[in-house]
């Protein structure tokens, strides 16, 4: 036999196991269910004799996926994390993002957001004692033609100055998310602490991945933004800030221009809002644009 | 904006996102790790794009493997029953098969070798309680030259008359399983039970995905082989039973024509063994040929 015989032959036996797994989901009850597993088939296929996959690289595959797995619970999300350095919920985020020209642009959803978080009042504080400098983040909800967005729910959540959300800590304290609702001239404002800076939790899986890969674990700093109202599509998006040193290697991929914001430092004295600060505090100013669709 | 523009405009903004996270990749340490996982971007980033991935279809896909994760534990393998029922085993399989013309054709490992199976004598008995029709199997070992392998070690496992591993049963009783080595002669014999055809376990998300599929999660009846000699490129195989009304829709595409083996009926008395069966038995020959390569 000769040489190209042979890999003739190989690729004949190889395409009849793809033929055949793809016909064994032609009888899905859902044609959208039949759609995405067979082109997940097909790509999955496609990788594997692209790569010319080993026995071992399968089975490191599944050990992978395993711990993967076994290190995901209610405070820890492994498979958004993969997703996330994998860049396919940024590509995810790219494929449904509105069309409607000057809405503010979405970025991933991350792993710590919970729907347990406080509501708090126009212009109250968030942080509930997570550390670092006191922050206050205000600014408008519009709809793409100018009109104020009132009633609006604004979930905002965010690391402490240490790197971690609530969520990563023992116990079960609440700190740096909370919701409030946008008022009748579409404002809202609270207060928050400066982001910071952050590697994303490197002790699992995807932090192997990430140092075989040479990659950095860190996330520029950001605050969550989670926007809904009815009428309009729900926004899922951070806002970064300016002049950080990991906004060009973004673990998750996440920057986008038009979302990275100043944060301006004050000394101590009168904010805007008519409160007093004893320390040195900062401010935000970040105008949300929501397009017409279906709130989620 | 045209709506192709608006399309190409969208297709740029997609690719660029891919682009991004294959760069991040380009400083992995080791080249084979950098090509697939560069490979598995590029496929995985073409899956989503094809299929028009939206938010709720990714959360559902995050939601699957965290169920999936969250099954699997020392006596489950989820993640290699979703391996095998997308064909991804048995196209790794294909891909690693051997070229040599007169070996013994490889199928599925499955998720039910445990290390710890005990050693038993030429002719001994691996059934160790587990129900079902005695099952005299015996053949040879032999080179795809002919000479026969002495001393090779040859694993086999197998469900009870009732479908299940020892491992699927509460305790640790180990039955259905055990491995010998072949004589002088290349010759190999031991008793077993009949192979019973069963349902891969379906209560899990592979069960939910084979029931929306409207696919069959019975796997015709078989019993495992693990063949390994020094020299010679280790054999993970099968045999199945010839009439099997599951043979042409295994869940997980592990059949081969090859490999599909005649059990004979025998009614009590005289076994070419010497023993004498007081009940009903059953005999199977199978005889194996390994090529040369890479003991694993």
């Amino acid at each position: 036999m000769s040489i190209s015989t042979e890999t003739d032959e190989s690729a004949r036996k190889e395409q009849a196991v793809t033929d055949k797994v793809l016909a064994s989901f032609d009888s899905t009850a859902s044609p959208r269910l039949r759609e995405v597993v067979q082109s997940l088939v097909r790509h999955l296929h496609a990788f594997a004799r692209d790569v010319r996959l080993t026995q071992a690289e399968w089975e490191a595959g599944i050990e992978f996926l395993t711990r993967t797995g076994h290190i995901t619970n209610h405070r820890r999300q492994e498979f958004i994390l993969l997703s996330d350095v994998l860049g396919l919920s940024m590509l995810t985020v790219a494929i449904n993002a509105p069309a409607t020209a000057g809405a503010t642009e979405s970025t991933v959803y991350g792993p710590f957001f919970v729907d347990a978080a406080p509501e708090i009042p126009f212009g109250g504080d968030i942080a509930g004692g997570a550390s670092g400098t006191p922050c206050l983040v205000q600014g408008t909800v519009r709809s793409t033609d100018g009109t104020p967005v009132r009633g609006a729910r604004i979930d905002v959540w965010e690391a402490d100055d240490d790197g971690f959300y609530d969520v990563q800590y023992d116990g079960d304290r609440i700190a740096g998310r909370g919701w409030l609702r946008s008022d009748d001239e579409g404002r809202y404002r609270f207060w928050s602490v400066v982001p910071a800076s952050y590697p994303i939790p490197a002790d699992g899986p995807v932090g192997d991945l990430l140092t075989a890969a040479g990659r950095s674990p860190m996330r520029p700093a950001h605050l969550h933004f989670k926007v809904a109202a009815a009428g309009y599509r729900t926004l899922i998006t951070h806002i970064f800030v300016a002049g950080d040193e990991h906004l060009d290697h973004d673990a998750v991929f996440g920057v986008k221009d038009s979302l990275v914001v100043d944060v301006v430092r004050e000394d101590p004295g009168n904010a805007p809002d008519g409160t007093t600060r004893n320390e040195p505090w900062a401010q935000i100013r970040f105008d949300i644009v929501l397009t017409t669709g279906h709130e989620e």
